[in-house]
């Protein structure tokens, strides 16, 4: 209930700013009798937010119910059908549905706004429509989800377990009892879909996104990464190529003194690339009552102030179909492989990395006690398919123990 | 001219964000045979601006002319008054114009965008005016100079003394023959004085800036600074306070792991500070023709896409008269004293402090030949007029060579 709580002590300042009043006229919740912090008992209370949505008195709707369908879609389809605005901090909706959404928008000449779906605070779709509108973006770059790197740059501080820090972060309240859509990178995909789509103007592709969550990175890995000078972040990626769009969420190293790498806890960053600007970056809170109130409000004042464009920056009809380029763009990797100690070992490996045309940028043995001697690589850059081929030769290696560990070192 | 080669190149992207293509139809320049890497032959030449800006085709005047008065003043004046849009990259003029300008295009209903003018292609301005509506902010923060944050890095990683380093920048480039405007802190202040009218809803109140340069930094505060876990940063800083806002620009000391403190070379930086938001951080080019290009079309695009707001966010007529606090906030200070290495000194030295109120954070005595010993404190926050009461005491003291230094320490 931040939004009416801005609304209700700010209304002089909004006001001044959107140059006219912004009136509250009617709420709708599941639970009426609930303590909102917030004295809602002066506006009307429709039971159902279709009904809300098609209540006579109101030219815009703010739905912050969540859910990629169901209420959700139903009521902001209503509001749009009806000429109605829509701001609305629901991502899973628009990674499901915003390309249609769009389009009905525009059909009745109204707002689709979604500035608090995506990165919190951070006004990042509007940099992008707007401040970056004069560009043609490349690259894209985002630690989207809090809770990841929360978690991610806990394990680093206390020198926890992945286990134990998740445990501690639910107990913070910084991830859910369920985890699985924060910690498998589900949540930052559905970010990622929509920042890609008003990037490079094609629709919204959730299912097009490589999607691999931060619940196997150990802290092996983060210290290994640390001493060769990188940090492991769980990063959305977009990038623009000739033969499409490649989109991935997985955790990936980057480098410690760049500024993602230096973004520690919960706060979320958005790296934009794009010609002829060059690199700017966003930073701030990604989740949270007072993040989410200011990005809803924000497109609320844009809206009152007649700001009325494309969901997506430029025309639904006009976003390109997404051709989807996986694995198209060469990095650098980090492998870490446990193998025998023994002569001629490491020799197979390197072997087996040239046979798939990859050459060895640094590689480095640890110290070890047991029989199986950890085996720090960093690769130049080569396609992620050629790395898999070289994997599994080296997985079939008699010297090679479990599978190799490698993690995408994203170039900054 | 980078604004008409994306003009040129990338017409089909920009009509599709506009809504509507973007024609440019007359051009005025001091010199009309230079060669400026675009063909201008399509378009009317006005040989003044004045003529230009009442041509009797445009919808639009982009002022990338300079000078805080004079013909720029006189173009945009002129554009205003017939009722067409400003699109200006001239900080000086805003600074110095800005809130009469702002009443004037209000007046004829049409935009004043300085974007450009404003940390390059950071696009700080829209963040404030749009992305941040619906907090009230408190403090704003900036490294708004690349000249002078590109000497202050070059010296802490080189180890160059300050003049060394300058005449390097020159040659690169980056620091102007009379490099007084940047080093001297007035570039980044005219800055500063736009985002604090915009952040503050004020009248613009360059005037009210206490200025200071950076032409005074010496790598050994660099060093000991970095020894103390801070970096040295030419800061604007503007603060609202209960009794008014304070602004300045000068070399404060920043945490080394804050995300001021790791700008390197010539980027920008603001950090904005407001309810209920929390904090948001911009990084980007500050300076360069893609990142004036990109800010200057990006006003543009917003222009013919509809959006006419006041300059500053709200209406000229409703900006506070500025109330100046200079020395309002307290802060911590790190001092470097040469003082006699004898017997009593440094109390001496902490009796001075204690009289003024302030108390001793951190005191370092560091090693010496001399008969003078280098001596380094931080304090806690304290009043600027209380450390120079105290300042004036030890420097008053027989045991003290020299003024001592000091630089004030910007939480973050």
């Amino acid at each position: 209930m931040g939004v009416v709580h801005i609304l209700q002590t700010q209304s002089q300042m909004i006001a001044a700013r959107a140059g006219r009043p912004i009136q509250l006229v009617a709420v709708s919740a599941r639970d009426r009798g609930k303590d909102r912090g917030a004295d809602l008992s002066a506006y009307d209370w429709e039971d159902s937010t279709s009904m809300l949505a098609a209540h006579n008195d109101i030219d815009l709707l703010v739905e912050v119910m969540g859910g990629e369908g169901g209420a959700a879609l139903e009521a902001v389809e209503t509001a749009l059908g009806q000429g109605r605005h829509v701001v609305t901090a629901n991502k899973a909706l628009m990674a499901r549905h915003g390309t249609a959404l769009a389009r009905h928008a525009e059909q009745h000449h109204v707002a689709l706004r979604f500035e608090a779906g995506v990165a919190g605070g951070i006004p990042i779709v509007k940099a992008l429509t707007e401040g970056m509108a004069a560009n043609r973006m490349t690259r894209i770059l985002g630690v989207l989800n809090g809770t990841c790197n929360y978690i991610l740059t806990e394990m680093e501080r206390t020198g926890g377990a992945y286990a134990d820090i998740l445990a501690e972060a639910q107990r913070l309240g910084y991830a859910e009892a369920d985890p699985t859509f924060d910690v498998g990178g589900f949540d930052a995909a559905q970010k990622l879909a929509l920042l890609t789509a008003t990037a490079f103007s094609t629709q919204v592709d959730y299912g097009g996104i490589a999607v691999e969550g931060i619940d196997r990175v150990t802290l092996t890995d983060i210290r290994y990464a640390g001493e060769m000078g990188y940090r492991i972040k769980l990063l959305g990626i977009a990038h623009r190529t000739d033969a499409g769009v490649e989109q991935r969420m997985q955790p990936c190293l980057v480098p410690s003194d760049s500024a993602l790498g230096q973004l520690d806890s919960v706060s979320n960053m958005v790296v934009l690339e794009g010609d002829p600007i060059g690199r700017t970056v966003y930073q701030g809170p990604g989740a949270g009552a007072g993040a989410t109130a200011s990005a809803v409000v924000a497109d609320i004042i844009d809206i009152a102030r007649g700001l009325v464009i494309p969901a997506f920056g430029v025309p639904a009809s006009t976003l390109g179909k997404p051709v989807r380029a996986e694995g198209a763009v060469p990095a650098p990797y980090y492998l870490r492989l446990s193998v025998a100690d023994r002569p001629g070992t490491l020799a197979r490996v390197a072997d087996a990395l040239g046979r798939a045309g990859i050459s060895i940028d640094r590689m480095r043995q640890t110290q070890h006690v047991e029989a199986m001697a950890p085996v720090l690589i960093v690769t130049h850059a080569c396609l992620r398919s050629d790395l898999d081929t070289a994997l599994a030769d080296i997985e079939a290696l008699d010297v090679s123990a479990g599978a190799p560990v490698a993690y995408r070192i994203e170039p900054l």
